[in-house]
């Protein structure tokens, strides 16, 4: 088995070696521009791994990791528009750096590029790959309109946001998984349950994100504590909290949501105060370990040898690891 | 061979019949409603006729066509966000009754339905029709850049226009030809000649809307003349007369395109004008005839019975009969 932290250098060289068309160059230049402000490479690198846990061709896979790829910052690209943001990585966002309308028309090329690398693929596998990947992207369309959603609304549900982020960010990642188990090798039935594996993992993942905004420690973390609570994002905890306050504690939420001007810390303290109260952070944590459960009961039914689960056993153990 | 009007008819009445999701709603219901505001459904029907033409199942290519269309609708509604247009045949744009990110998530979302739909085609025609769609998308998001750099620009020249009309219209009408052709069992010299005849009376037919717009009867062409005068489209017509104009005639040009405030009918008499003192329509005409000849020769050289090939030639003259 290869190291993840291989397979992650192996994606970040092909991706430094992707080329696009020099004309239009506003067309294709921040299609380059967004794939070198880097990230963990963490959604291809699943893809290689998996297709070397069944003993696949790691280099076949690698036109198909590109397409997730190119398919995440696509998607990038076009919710820094939606959500009004600056900055990606610590650089200009592309609608910044160039104008909107850039920022619209190479989304959607890159699209098209994420599709033209996905068909890179053994004949037999086309078109199964292809229909994981429509369904992908279809399901991270479905999650960001329902966030966005939630964006203007206060009575969201724990399970409509428990269904929010399973369809915005751990379903490419089982989807990863999938397609690389499928070009591996491994039968449907394998390939289907690692799918639920990095699905379920990847749920637990985003809730862990939700605990540590509030509870990490920030030099691990590498984040401002709180930065959800100051930015008012409906998060497990918050959506927990308000659906356990009573009266009481339910305005004094709401007062500290709708405060205009007030000082950082203090807000953050008064916030968490009252998830203490409310324990927000046992539910999360609960709710966080029954994902993990559920990916570990995937992942213990497939049909691999003991140290390829081992090896998935570490990296859910990596990615759970509670660093506050 | 059945009727242009009957698969368009057939067309039309399967797009009514295409269901989206309910949930979310903001996401789908923009998809349904662009797709009801009407439209030849000339692209998807083309797509029937060359299916029909080579003796193929037409039902079999409905799901095909319709990618096109659910395709070519996607264009429009990320199109009318960067034009920052209000109206869509006559009726309020997405980004207008929605919003603008709706707009940008329901258009992506469209595009992916499109590969849902252009993936419902027999096994061996997989692989190559996708590559087609494929490049036929990345081709109209390059002329879409290509024409909105065109509108910051002054030194556009005739060479770079047609290719961008190439590009942005064209290519799409060749491919749905191309795509209904492979489905109808033609072989690839026979498809591609197909694609060749549609691509280039595409050119010839973008020309003569611009020759239309300038010198067409209102009553049949169904718009205001001049319109592209009045809003200083970069149209074959007014890039030559700037490459034609001597150097008073540039100036008086320049003016009239600089004009903040104007009456229409005088603007676009005195554009008209000049057109006629620099015979820019005799050029336009000219150009447009070598590109219906160029499709004219491919149609011939197609391996098909006579009186196939005399609907294509009835039909090609049915696109460029002059309406003035």
């Amino acid at each position: 088995m290869r190291k993840l932290e291989d397979l992650q250098e192996l994606i970040s060289e092909a991706v430094e070696k992707l080329t696009f068309p020099g004309y239009p160059a506003e067309l294709y230049e921040p299609i380059t521009y967004i794939l070198s402000l880097g990230g963990k490479r963490m959604r291809p690198a699943l893809l290689l791994m998996a297709c070397d846990l069944f003993g696949g061709d790691v280099d076949a896979a690698v036109p198909p990791a590109l397409a997730i790829e190119v398919f995440h910052n696509f998607t990038l690209m076009h919710d820094d528009i939606m959500d009004n943001a600056p900055l990606r990585r610590g650089r200009t966002t592309v609608h910044e750096r160039w104008n909107q309308n850039v920022g619209i028309l190479s989304g959607d090329v890159m699209l098209i590029e994420g599709y033209k690398l996905m068909m890179q693929v053994e004949e037999h596998l086309l078109r199964p790959i292809m229909n994981i990947f429509n369904s992908t992207a279809v399901s991270v369309c479905e999650g960001q309109q329902i966030d966005m959603e939630f964006e203007q609304r206060n009575d969201t549900g724990i399970d409509e946001y428990l269904e929010m982020i399973r369809l915005k960010t751990a379903v490419v990642l089982g989807s990863a998984l999938k397609i690389g188990a499928l070009i591996g090798g491994a039968d449907q039935q394998d390939a289907e349950l690692l799918s639920v594996f990095g699905e379920q993992l990847g749920i637990a993942f985003q809730l862990q994100d939700d605990i540590l905004d509030v509870y990490g420690n920030p030099e691990k973390f590498g984040k401002q504590v709180g930065g959800d609570i100051i930015s008012n994002k409906k998060t497990y905890l918050l959506i927990k909290a308000l659906e356990r306050a009573n009266e009481k504690q339910r305005q004094e939420l709401d007062d500290l949501i709708a405060l205009k001007q007030f000082d950082s810390t203090g807000k953050v303290a008064a916030v968490t105060a009252l998830y203490d109260a409310l324990e927000v952070r046992q539910h999360a944590e609960h709710t966080m370990q029954g994902y993990a459960e559920k990916a570990f009961v995937a992942l213990d039914a497939i049909n691999l040898p003991e140290a390829q689960k081992q090896y998935l056993r570490d990296f859910a153990d990596g990615l759970l690891v509670r660093e506050n």
